[in-house]
């Protein structure tokens, strides 16, 4: 269950840099590489001669060339020419509309007249000096939704990340859950508090004393389909928490993008953009390295329930306050998809 | 097809001493764990939150703890607390009837309400400071009822264990099986011939002389759901096999725990209770190394065997007079899930 | 869809040396071994008294003997003995007819009845002085019609084998398509060329300067059910090419047998049989070992070929000039296989 008439985070420009891209999104196969005019394409993995995937092919002057009889596809889905050969009449395959943009190549894999570049959103954090950005890619095995469910519910790191990012104040700190719209925010401060093992590493790389006391905060924003962008940070405590001046506070935000590849599989894209030493490549791989190994922790839980819910699918999961942002989120993915579903009325 | 309302052997106190043991018994997905009373304790792992497996999360104080939202379960499938929630409503998941007997955890995955620990079976070697036990778990991918058949017919061993229990007299001697109750006894006496390797190493281990001849016995008793005993042993020739005095014999008995996790796969627990040097760990260590190897021949046989019975399902197995006692054994075992499946009538 | 009354190649003498072989033709499981006459029998892998798979088993005396329990098979699928049974009324296995010929292990997987040893296909390489032969087995995961569409379209060549043996030239150069009967020949012949690196490789070693223009042809013969030889060479330039007199020129056949091991998966008997320094094994080894290298570039595209046409099953593929000889194969078996399913007339 996943709209497919919006924009999804497909790749990065490296993932398809060196030679064609293949790769599932919303259980289309699709190939990605750039063009000849040097802009991201996407077109189903199958070339129309003998059904084998362009994605074995290379790219050869911004065209795409299928690697078993040198068939040359356009980037709108058609043949451009293959040697020996008219091309005219080949069939055509699909094209999906794709963009570039906040570092990530962004595909639309539903109805192509309906995408629209002014969909897609913007973020602080992207182009800006004073950020800077480093994160990877998992692949794993749940449907998509559990993963916004997990990040709309962050007293999950008590337990999933105890040794970096969790405490017990996660726990004990109530949360407000709000919509705005189709957004649905998330907000937890935590006053006062001593600050756990991955953000006094923050503090000590951003020049801080890491064992003052301090505020932490949690805001996690839910936009469809599947973003959620987290702000996260530690101020000294007394300075205005979030609203602290800069130089009392380390601050960043977590940037996840959920991608589906079939119902039961999803592509994870994670990072951190932070907005202390943004000049610091150094510093952007440790936070990097670390922060990949806490997403991991995730991992083996997502798919584990994922298995348990396939293994009991007529039971009913509770629906906590602290789960309220997941709940908002699928009923909002929920509207998407319907509305695709129903009739297109011409007036 | 597997009786439900009745024990089985689910895991040893070592398999759950260090964290909650996941396992599938009889189809259904268990968590194992030391309860704050300090007893096994066996629950669906399932956690009623959100589904997470609670095989992930940790025992604190006794308690099972979720590991990924923190929820607290009670031994009796009832949350006890969860951070910041009121749990009273909270749905109950099912607890397994579970008991700590020689040496294993023992799960009830039928009907609670009919579980009975005088049902246990009773066991000689069991907490006897003349028998020292050793042993292992494999799992394979077979009807339990297979190995069955393979433990109640050990004219296998000549085939599948030629280089260290078989021998070409065990073929060659014709065994009695009768029924007794629901046991089943097969046995086989040969007599005035050469030890085979395996016997000849335990008859030098336990000071006797290997080259002499001997009279070998195997005494196997199957008993409902699927335990099978072997009493197994040499004596010096002559001096009344089974009945032999200590002193003339090399005895033990081969304990074989078969449990179904699935229609198609099971877990076996195998080991060797014997009935000399006791006290010497060293020796059943070694005892289990040769044991573990020579079990492990009957596993790619039984599983492709599994795999062949699957390609060809309306072919009939022949059964032969060594064939008797698995032939008993699937009948009582039938007999058995008729009656769970027979309607219960309320006078 | 493969017709099963016909010769396909099973395996090498050597694949059952040592002992009896376990092998899938066409959906039906055999056990290969080399009986009491020193001939090649096969029969179903299945021990009629518990169905146990006979090719874990044994061959003593040249009678199988099963691994499980010692029921010795006779080479026509009928119990000879087993220890301590009478065995005249064991039901019987099916026996398939089996030849051994050119080096390799055929077996008729259909109506043993039709089975006649006139249909095997002759060589003019096999058993010849003037000729050597090298080769290898490969499993792939495709239908075995993909593999025979491959070699009956050398165009991929240029795209596939880019570094050994593909050259623009073969996609310039038309071929000629036509049908000798249940045969499809297909040919192409580029002239004053310069040699590919694996033909200056083979001129080098025939004691041939591989730097002077050639004339190079390619000739593929299909014949049923699965046949594929290919007659390649290089000739200097102006001496006739594949007419050429053999001092002028270094010339082979790529031997293709192509056996469906279900519908979706194959064994890919591949090889060279050379017409140049038949007596030097070394050179053999070496020709193996780089056509090794460049079949097994075919298999990630046929694999990734056959996943794509199992996910677009509606989808039609074209059928080009270049995929005639693919085409036609493709009817012949076709027919052969509705000729299998006609009812048959008795007179």
């Amino acid at each position: 269950m996943f709209p497919k008439n919006t924009w999804y985070v497909a790749c990065t420009p490296d993932d398809m840099a060196d030679k064609p891209l293949g790769r599932q999104i919303c259980g289309e196969r699709m190939v990605f590489y750039r063009n000849a005019d040097g802009q991201a394409s996407a077109l189903e993995d199958f070339c129309p001669h003998r059904g084998a995937p362009l994605s074995l092919g290379r790219v050869c002057k911004g065209q795409l060339v299928c690697g078993y009889h040198g068939l040359e596809m356009g980037c709108d889905g058609r043949t451009r020419s293959m040697p020996g050969q008219k091309v005219e009449r080949f069939a055509a395959i699909r094209a999906y509309p794709t963009v570039e943009r906040h570092g990530f190549i962004w595909v639309w894999p539903g109805d192509a007249a309906q995408a629209d570049v002014a969909l897609l959103p913007e973020f602080e954090w992207s182009g800006s000096p004073e950020w800077a950005y480093g994160g990877g890619l998992y692949h794993i095995a749940c449907d998509y939704r559990l993963m916004i469910d997990n990040l709309m519910d962050l007293t999950h790191e008590t337990y999933v990340h105890a040794t970096s990012i969790g405490q017990p104040e996660i726990d004990e700190t109530p949360c407000e859950t709000r919509r705005d719209g189709d957004q649905v925010i998330l907000e937890r401060h935590m006053e006062g508090i001593g600050a756990p093992p991955f953000w006094q590493m923050a503090m000590r790389m951003n020049g801080m004393d890491p064992t003052q006391k301090v505020d932490r905060w949690q805001i996690c924003r839910f936009s469809p389909p599947s973003h959620v962008m987290i702000d996260v940070g530690v101020a000294v405590a007394g300075h205005g928490g979030f609203d602290a001046p800069l130089e009392f506070k380390t601050s960043a935000t977590v940037v996840d993008f959920i991608t589906p590849e079939t119902e039961q599989t999803m592509w994870y894209f994670w990072g951190l953009a932070r907005r202390f030493k943004p000049a610091d490549p150094e510093l952007t791989g440790q936070i990097r390295e670390g922060q990949g190994r806490i997403f991991s922790e995730d991992r083996e839980m997502l798919e584990r329930q994922q298995r348990n819910l396939q293994t009991w699918p007529q039971r009913r999961l509770m629906t906590l306050n602290i789960d309220a942002g997941g709940a908002h989120a699928r009923r909002i993915i929920q509207r998407m998809v319907a509305a695709e579903q129903a009739p297109v009325l011409v007036s």
